[in-house]
């Protein structure tokens, strides 16, 4: 366990406080993304606890929401990133793993050909994600983009 | 251990076969997958054992890389899918798995808000990965599409 | 974990309200679910915490069993999916883990065959169970309907 | 690893030859299964190694697969069942076990309020799987049915 | 987790409380397995939250150990059978597993040899445990006793 | 793994041998436990190379079941025990872990309360299993039978 | 979870207890095996929760370090042995551990040579541990003596 | 896995052809031991492949057991240490482990009170073992010797 | 679990006072190791609760940062180390655990050949962490220094 | 397992050939990586399958170890990198492991203070590993040098 963020208020109960009131106040991911000026996708995963919220970003969720003090300023702590961040088991989750498992194969070759013995970060990295109504049906579009990085030959 | 494809020349021994033609000829996976009409990532996904190959796909993909019969009929097995397809700790997948560490909860609380409860599927599904050169340098960027599937209610 | 239904009143301790008037007042799930109008396995499942429950089911099960309103309300939460929503050494559960041992590849197979290269979706999916009287004892029929869904080949 | 089936020509080899003969000669589950006798399910388990075949079924399915005698002989050796049987993680068998995380604890209760204390035998116990087509599309159905065992109290 | 006997008094709670009481009064297993007419194999595993208890035998244990009416209610509820109910790795739990590993395959073979494909049941069970005193010392004596039951060929 | 009996003629090879023989001569366990003076458990267990087997005894075996003189020798190697000797989630070996599951707990206080603070031994320890036909149908008797050990205080 | 100990102060607790005492009071293992008239190492082990603390001892330990009466008499609970009692990843713990990886084959190999197909018990057992000054250093020195326990042929 | 010691013939194969030798030469460790000038145990650990043996150690034992030069060769290679060495549930083996759970967080207590802050090292560090023949019976006494190493403060 | 640091003010909890002191002060780790004559890793981690602090040290660190006297003391108590010290996924620590991946075999590799048969020790050891501002962007170097250990042979 | 690689002569089997052959030819590392112009550590990595080798470097390290065509083809084959690059509980490596338990947090805490929201890159990164021979004895001094990389912001 990363020695950040244990204790009474931390990131975990930041984020149940943050969606207990977005429930009650019934407000949307991408209208609490706008008031901070951030993306959607960013903002989730930030106020879930996957990222640091500036103390302007904490203040503005906290005023929209209206949180307490407490939870405001648990929101400034470091993030906690790691695998309990997610189960791996919940359906939406297990699907995105079950795509690592089918294409992560074919995507380790195509970056090997197409752009050389290196990876994609996943920290130099943004994420979107957004609806698609086609004529057979809605479809979820998520897109990835990351940083190329090649390994250092010394 | 899924029961199709086991013995001397399976999938992955396919698979094998199709990486050293592919470097001997030295032919791109985008040729190949111009040779059999489908995407890039569907058919690496494919001619690494994550997908069927029919007799006419086996036949073009063994025409441009001088397979003998027994890979191409090889390619015509069953697709040996599960999570012996992929090792998690090799350095790119290990990104993806990363990234839905850190995402993954936000993409669970996204769909359930703007499509409702249910998943994106990994099997309606398709991917893109194509190359993105910025000013800030290059970047990889995957698309992932899939159909949007709510829970049954009964 | 899944970060909804974290807290004092998640679904999980709302199960468990649900069970403990459930055995109070002796109501049997046949009963709520008639209540609800939904069937005895899709409201079992959801109340134990698998499903979403909407206002209107949420007011008539607490009126039903005689609920508190803080717990009417967490049954309002997302359901929290995953692996821990069930022991797999549990002895009614592990039969069913080892009928999935058993006849998984069976299943596979006779998928491939009968419908092609595709699944059978567990998110668009029904499930029944009931009781059978036979000379030779009673049994437990359970039974899984769920839509065939093909690969995309792209 | 269970002792019964070691060595060079095992269940599993046998039936890796069955599905390769089964592709060769281009013949049905249902087909081998109506030339021994039983149903779909339990043929296609028996032959991929889950159940003991006698001589006399033995000898049919070879002679309609046009098996050697060495592979007829491997299809007598005892079943070895037991968890590498099935790969949790094949997208098939995924989804059953997704079935079971989400539905495992509603058919406990359920077995609990209607039949006792007891289980689902998974030994005295007939599976059938089927097609059904209707206006939404294709969908795949599966019927378990297993005695109900009661705890004994002694 | 098995979602019954969840909360704050459940079957492991009223386990401690017996195993309290018993300590203070200085009962005996046995003790109160006559009290409630039954073994005292099932009357121990059944007090530990093993198996269900009935109201009479609840009052009976109640009223022989002093428990309080909160404890004697919560005797009442399902049994938490599953893994969590003992440590493989406790020495006495530890030589049961050691004599599954080394005999395990052994009692396949006979039972495969002398009663046919089939299983002995752990639900249509009973055991005995008893001390026999001999010449070379005191030796723990373990009868189990279960139904045989035959696989079923449909 | 532990370092004996590894090799190309091994237990496990012998074993083998040991049933594909037994098989073809159609000899039973007990038969072969006469041949040597020893239980029908004992003996099959140390067959499938649980046990040491002396030279007279592997002698009398392999006159019994026409083994060469390679497999006689392999069965006198050490023996090869550990948790790789039996798969736990073989059907049968699966009751026998779920009856540790459920009456563990119970065999742990009983020891404690009728014996002291000590153990049943697995090595100095012997067992039995016959067949108990009784109006209720058939069942499996299993006897373990061990020495009871009792912590050494110091 | 071992059964024995659950509860607000068991074992771990009086351990915590005890050690908690001995800071304040700085008073030695040694003082208090002494006081108990047993060995330091036995001592250690068992009000670290790994043997039975009788009435006498549990009394003498409570005066010597002023442990209050809950303490005292939660000494004299059943001891709560197995994995969890200590982390094989501690730097202390995993050194021993990696001794048993290096050694453990040889101490099989040894015992069979010299004594028998059989074990050294854990359970008739002493340990003994000591400082050596010697020219090179400091050492530590552990000695283990447990009873020969021959298997029983049967 | 080490990448020292792949190949056909590495120190699992040396360690083989040394127990197979050894049987048929009926020699003891000892013998060897003496043959070579090193301890019992060192000899038995260095044979089984987890220390350097030296080149004329490898003749001596080479001559003394009628090796080949290939084996004498293998001898010579890397250790492979690691956790593969030995099987943690080998029942000589599993004793040992049960004493570190048993005693091991008693020694992490006594090492830090006797010396301080740091371990007993598994490098610079030797082991006996010796047979010690009791009024009470046959005892295996093994001694483990290991520099005390400080942590450094820095 | 390690025994030592049980508790309600373990070295966990102070550890989290520390750095919520630390936050609210906005004091550097390098300040906290000035103060205290010791490195800023050698701080930082003691401080995280994984090296002993002397009572001069911890009464520093609680003059700095304005600890209670219940903080300070649980400073004092005996490190807590293990795996559950750190998150292995946690992302910083993840690219430190790939470092090994790759460079782990390269390690052992080049110690046998340049020192010996022996190791690296982790406990007579120290780090260093820098900022290395390059034409190239900005770097992390960590040092490590352990003295080397030689297996001894005896 | 990563596609790559696979077959008789792949990366690892190029690496147990540079082994052998170096043994044979008494050839350092220092040297190997003097001929291809390459550092120590990143050379050994390399060899031992964890880099990508050019078509200059094969031919210069055949040619200094006389390795054979098909040898000095695999080396240009991709590394295959992931955990089973080494036994994280082989010494060497344990003591890495080891050092990642007790500094990493240490590491995360320091570059979340001196860096910032990121991580030290284990692609963009080179090793060095030196002897260095103090009054106190021969240390091992390994220096780690990444780059640092922040989150993204999005």
């Amino acid at each position: 366990m990363s020695v950040a963020g244990i204790g009474p208020v931390g990131r975990p109960e930041a984020a149940e406080a943050v969606l207990d009131a977005k429930r009650r106040k019934n407000v949307s991911w991408q209208r609490i993304a706008d008031e901070i000026g951030r993306s959607k996708v960013w903002t989730t995963a930030a106020l879930l606890g996957q990222h640091p919220v500036s103390q302007e970003q904490a203040r503005a969720v906290a005023r929209l929401l209206g949180l307490d003090d407490v939870t405001a300023e648990a929101l400034r702590l470091p993030p906690v990133r790691g695998e309990d961040s997610v189960d791996p088991t919940e359906p939406v989750v297990a699907r995105l793993e079950e795509i690592v498992q089918v294409y992560g194969g074919a995507v380790s070759e195509l970056i090997r050909e197409e752009f050389g013995d290196g990876i994609m970060s996943a920290v130099d990295f943004t994420m979107d994600l957004r609806r698609s109504d086609t004529p057979e049906g809605t479809r979820v579009v998520i897109t990835l983009d990351g940083k190329y990085l090649p390994y250092r030959e010394f």
